[in-house]
């Protein structure tokens, strides 16, 4: 059955790799962003970015030409996981990103009784990884559960140079270290795609997800009872479209390609 | 059953956390060993330690006063891996340290079709893992296997400063984001301790492995047909005392203590 049989009431479109590819808006994105928002359909960038803050990313969209995107439009598992800490009470050590820190302004870092995985790139090294690894051990040792907070659970990305790491796998180090079992933030956790959903006051089987990530975004996505289309563009690999445990309710070259087929099938 | 109702006539010991930590004799270490080559009871040691030769191992042992050790005697991974690198003419990307690399000489690094892991420590670091990351999924892409080699498996080592990352938890890290599934060279991979076993023309319920691992030592030699005896040195934790799945044939205080209820028993 194609993607485009039940309505498509309202969109999540993923970021890196749907809308820009590094520095560089992809092919397309900012005409089918355009028609997006003459046609009036409701949507969320859903992102599993975690190396920049939320108004970051905005000035970077903006800058491409991705204009009047509010911050409020934007999902982030950095706010979502900050506001958790929040709630919670908890102390914090922050294995980020330093671009990133600003979204943790006011979270206790002293005397930390959880770990917090982001995207810190560059910044993962073995002295950090150790601090915590450290903190998760001494929780251990203590009988406390040992809170292992991560921001997404992606493999890789795509950079201008190359593939690289995502956060997916260091965090998945710190598991094999300590036996902790990580909580994860963002997409693919369902609740992460249902707050978007919700926020648009939709029910998830109205809203196709828009994503470069078999996994995280289509998989994630279907998971939560949402339509998951996969875009060849971004880290998209032709093996993707035989991936062994899912099966995109639609494949489409481009965000563009996606939004015509959308208005064509509906006008 | 104490582990001492079977004739001991053989014994492979644990460098790190046995007989040394850091740069430290343990307490009666080197007594032990002094008695173990009176008694004349035939041993091996078997390490994973891979940041440094086997000929600075037993430098390092000699300076601590554990003299005429040769270096036949230690059965470590790098020397196995470099062996098996050789015979199947592989080109290999070495993620090791940097103190290691004489035992891989002659081994071609170029357009490397594998991956080998050892305890780079803090060489671990994102640049490095990234390149290791790329080698395994670009054989992916070709349609060829990825190789991904690891001397060892272990989690966690104790340092100076406290517990440090060993190379198990960075090897994870590259299997998440691969799909590869590691090979393990060294404990506790029972070819590894059945070449030891064998070295001294013995059968493995023979011999009695004494380390201060859990799971790697006690858990690998059990499985591998050996008796597991814990020494409560090292990286030794309370908890280990009821490990989930890992029930040692002996505890013992460390390695003096160990040697002494082998002479008791037999004397």
């Amino acid at each position: 059955m194609s993607w485009l049989e039940k309505p498509v009431k309202a969109l999540l479109l993923d970021i890196s790799g749907v809308l820009r590819d590094g520095d560089q808006a992809i092919v397309g994105s900012l005409e089918a962003f355009q028609r997006l928002q003459e046609i009036g359909i409701p949507f969320r960038l859903v992102t599993n970015e975690t190396q920049v803050t939320v108004q970051k990313t905005v000035e970077k969209l903006s800058k491409l030409g991705f204009t009047s995107i509010s911050p409020s439009l934007i999902f982030a598992p950095a706010p979502a996981v900050a506001t958790f800490l929040k709630e919670t009470l908890s102390r914090a050590f922050l294995l980020v990103h330093p671009n990133v820190l600003p979204e943790f302004d006011g979270i206790e870092t002293s005397d930390p009784n959880c770990v917090v995985v982001g995207d810190a790139a560059e910044h993962f090294n073995y002295s950090r990884l150790n601090e915590a690894f450290r903190v998760l051990l001494r929780l251990r040792e203590e009988n406390k559960e040992m809170q292992l907070y991560s921001l997404g659970k992606g493999k890789y990305y795509k950079e201008e140079d190359g593939l690289c790491l995502d956060l997916g796998p260091f965090t998945a180090a710190l598991e094999y270290a300590t036996g902790a079992d990580a909580r994860i933030f963002g997409k693919p956790n369902p609740v992460f795609f249902h707050a978007a959903v919700q926020d648009m006051k939709m029910s998830p089987d109205e809203v196709v997800m828009i994503g470069d990530d078999i996994l995280g975004d289509v998989g994630g996505a279907q998971r939560a009872g949402l339509r998951g289309v996969l875009v060849r563009t971004g880290k998209f690999r032709i093996s993707d479209e035989n991936h062994a445990t899912v099966k995109p309710d639609g494949i489409v070259d481009n965000l563009l390609q996606a939004v015509n087929l959308i208005m064509s099938h509906y006008n």
